[in-house]
């Protein structure tokens, strides 16, 4: 098969590799339907993270079942499925408290740009949709894998609930579908920060009542403002850098939750500004599977339309464009297809 | 009147001051029944805090209404009432969303160690009981004002419901009221904490199921090994250092709350920690004012006796042996009475 390796930073190549199989008799193998490229790739590409050897990268997947392992009893061959980021065992008591990204036994999926991907623990992972989808419900299933899901857990972490003022931090994929999130758990106004005009438009698609463009302290006292002093009752921390941190936790009203779901690099905080800002904090990497079942149902009913954050479609072997343009923020979220 | 004043670390003295009188027709004075000593007041006592100045301390008390200021409705002199260690206005919208310590036009109570205490925004801030308390329900009416309400708070921040396992961190008098607090909303289950024997006993009479000596990594494992390897699914932490909070984290399960009371010296936190241990973390300066209804009802009709964290009780003219007795752990909690 063909899949996409990380050689070095801003070298991704897409080469033949060996076919993947069923291992474990928990195992599942899945056929691509669409795979794609996520903010978070961009750390090893961009050499924020150390790259030391080739490394096949990826981990956004949906597909149709191709084999399973002889335990497998939950989905079969021919379904079509969303593969969650994190594998999990759907039996320990942190799957069971719906947590399964922090799975006793988890699994970080990688490789998944690629034509085959072998998922472990297939029935606490993988959940079917109705039938095979047809093709134009293809981006937004994808997003349910990783992106659209990790901006449910934004705004489920940060406490969005009816009636409440929203702000989110970051316009990448994540943030824009956690404008998506807020609007669907009932939040009233939602501000979105961001100065990139495309992605405003985006935004307010999703349900953006209000745009700030600005940063740092300004956008601080731009949201205080927006709030008569107050201060949001959730906020949505999508990027992962100490300054957007601070900036979402500045923005929060005392009591008021932020979620945050960007990878951490270099974020410090300290107890006494938590402690003097009375901010809940809560944040991790997504529990996709929890979501999974009412996200299908939101796409498949035509109630939500995440696969629009995806504004650039390439064939596979083209995925070094993919991660080129996401790189030099030409576009939001590229698609790949098998 | 006679108050304590603070002249340098470890030198607290009880001297002649001038009596507080009604400033703002919002204010009133309240005649002391009972004041006591704060582990907080030992920062400063102990010098961990900077002192540049005599400075009066103190900031728990409950006592007689004995003048009020024109605009004043909701209390009258000859009331009892406890006073929050904190004053609120009552009327912003951080106060109206139940955080008062919060408040926009919060005035921290100091000089509490006194005859006579002026009390800002008194109708925000003053709770009266149903009528004049007996001599015996002072000591746990005192509690009301911070350290029973510190205690409750830190359950609420933690998220504590019917039916969980909690560990409480910190043998101190917040400690412990955390673990009655705990009790009263229900744990199943609550690990104190403690390597002293008198308090330990405490404890169990507040309602700790289990005893913790270990500290650090082996305190961590210990909660680990109660849980299963789950870890507790809310934590309390009542002391505010960096090796508490950590501590704390790492007894919490994915998706538990750790709710945090201590004011912070030195406690730093990692988005990386925050992320990957995905606890939820909440706290600051406990709203008293939102809890003190409850909590008057709860001691009022017997529910709770959290006096029993006084071990010690001494004439206010000896305030600086009960700041020497807690200084060296030979008392849990000093009660001064005037």
């Amino acid at each position: 098969m063909r899949g996409a390796v990380l050689h070095a930073p801003g070298d991704v190549r897409v080469e033949q590799l060996e076919d993947p199989r069923v291992v474990e008799p928990t195992d599942a193998v899945v056929r691509a339907s669409a795979t794609c490229v996520c903010g978070s790739d961009l750390w090893p590409y961009r050499g924020i993270n150390e790259v030391t050897e080739p490394t096949p990268i990826g981990h956004e997947y949906c597909g149709i079942v191709e084999e399973v392992g002889s335990d497998v009893t939950t989905v079969r061959p021919g379904q079509f499925v969303i593969v969650p980021f994190i594998a999990s065992d759907g039996t320990c008591a942190h799957c069971r408290a719906g947590y399964q990204s922090a799975c006793a036994h988890r699994v970080g999926v990688t490789g998944a740009q690629a034509e085959l991907l072998r998922v472990p623990h297939a029935d606490g992972t993988l959940v079917a949709t109705p039938e095979v989808p047809s093709a134009e419900l293809l981006p937004s299933l994808l997003t349910l894998s990783d992106v659209m899901a990790t901006g449910w857990f934004a705004a489920v972490a940060a406490g969005v609930q009816p009636g409440m003022t929203v702000a989110v931090v970051g316009d990448g994929a994540v943030g824009l579908l956690g404008v998506l999130s807020a609007a669907q758990l009932g939040a009233e106004r939602i501000i979105a920060m961001s100065r990139h005009e495309p992605r405003q438009r985006l935004a307010t698609g999703f349900g953006a009542t209000d745009i700030v463009t600005e940063r740092g302290d300004e956008g601080v006292a731009r949201i205080r403002d927006l709030t008569d002093g107050v201060g949001a009752d959730a906020v949505l921390e999508c990027v992962g850098t100490g300054e957007s941190m601070d900036q979402a936790i500045r923005s929060t009203r005392p009591g008021g939750g932020v979620g945050f779901v960007g990878v951490p690099h270099g974020v410090e905080i300290t107890g006494r500004q938590l402690f003097s800002t009375m901010v809940r904090l809560h944040g991790g990497p997504a529990p996709v599977r929890r979501f999974l079942p009412d996200l299908i149902d939101r796409v498949w009913s035509g109630t939500i339309d995440p696969g629009r954050v995806f504004d650039l479609t390439l064939p596979l072997d083209q995925a070094a464009e993919g991660y080129r343009a996401m790189d030099e923020r030409r576009a939001v979220k590229a698609l790949l297809t098998p």
